[in-house]
């Protein structure tokens, strides 16, 4: 998919630069997930409203592309494939926002979660977690520059680990809960990020699967490699 | 914005014939919710498996919507606010899929907690937060396929009290879980469903946000009107 940029036409030129606004969209995004994260695990309370500031500039950043989505359209009429990139910046852009909205909304938990008891481990694991999306997040953008089927397939079967590293905590918080009450209302929070931290990797899927669909033309048929079988879901498996 | 049938275009049968899918795609959501919260109530197990079933109808007609949409763009290259009303109709899709999907995933869990412990007053308190979102849902697409400004500014106010709801149910769910610890794993999974209801309000906002960018041309620039003060924060608040 890559074009010889000697014969590239104004569509492509507008393209590419939508295209630089969403990766630079996608940085911002990782920024805040570290942030947060960080955050979360030092009591960062300052650094925790730096993210929920910044969260206002992805947000704008998500209005500005699918402005110059629209106006793409209107200027050149692209068709087909053509007609099909553009739209696909608009479902990426979208992924990305609320990405950002589940760092924001981990963000707010940091003051809060900052005057409970401690949950051992739970800071590590969550940190893990969120490394393991921010990698995901990472790739998933990449093979959508690049158009790369091969890594978005990749991203796409790798969502399972992060997956599996949900359930593992859910079940960590549950034994917390259980062994000492005083544990409840911090573990509910804790939940609550994790589970999160788990959707940001459903919207890596979903970039993934963008990308599969540019390349192949078709959605997978293939249900979602997930971690929903009935076990997990006993588990409070993820959904 | 309703055009006089005498002197429609093709571009506006075309996109009335999507809007049609649209309308039929919140319909089957409508009653996605309200099955699975009437599975979930009375421990009804093929009728959450038939929520289930029927989600993959709903996602189909999410991508038949898409293609639809590009279809036309491709076809008639609309300009100015006709191409938005093509791209919000791609919008309102979404975010109808979205809350698909968490109607199903109140499905996966009727299962589960059909055998935990009762928690008193849960169902009936979720019952009530479905049928305030469904009314939502229902009044947003109704002021997306009249361009009602004034009902979408509405729904908007109106999730508010939907993000309450939630708010009393955290708390409610935390007290059980202290009063007793064999209550933690259903309030675990109450709680989650209780989010997702919260969510798919703000869905229904965001439907009703898209119709006030086509009236007036932007977005509302107040931030939402959100549950999400600290004090609400403090409580487990919504986000």
């Amino acid at each position: 998919m890559q074009r010889d940029k000697h014969i590239m036409s104004a569509f492509d030129r507008d393209l590419e630069s939508i295209q630089a606004e969403v990766v630079r969209m996608g940085r911002l995004v990782e920024t805040a997930i570290t942030d947060a994260t960080r955050a979360l695990e030092t009591s960062d309370e300052p650094l925790a409203e730096e993210v929920r500031r910044r969260d206002r500039e992805i947000d704008q950043l998500e209005v500005q592309i699918n402005e110059s989505a629209a106006r793409l359209i209107a200027l050149r009429a692209p068709r087909a494939t053509d007609l099909r990139l553009v739209l696909t910046v608009i479902k990426v852009a979208s992924a990305l926002e609320r990405v950002g909205d589940y760092a924001k909304n981990m963000a707010k938990r940091t003051h809060l979660l900052a005057q409970m008891p401690t949950i051992p481990g739970a800071g590590l694991a969550l940190r893990r977690m969120t490394e393991a999306v921010s990698a995901l997040l990472r790739d998933a953008l990449d093979s959508y520059v690049r158009r790369d089927a091969t890594l978005a397939a990749e991203v796409r079967a790798r969502d399972i680990e992060v997956d599996q590293m949900y359930n593992a905590l859910f079940r960590e918080f549950l034994t917390h809960m259980m062994e000492d009450p005083r544990n409840i209302t911090a573990c509910m929070h804790l939940h609550f990020i994790a589970k999160n931290v788990e959707r940001m990797g459903d919207h890596a899927t979903s970039i993934a699967e963008q990308v599969l669909y540019l390349v192949h033309g078709t959605l997978p048929e293939d249900p979602r490699p997930k971690s929903d079988s009935v076990a997990a879901v006993n588990l409070g498996g993820a959904d």
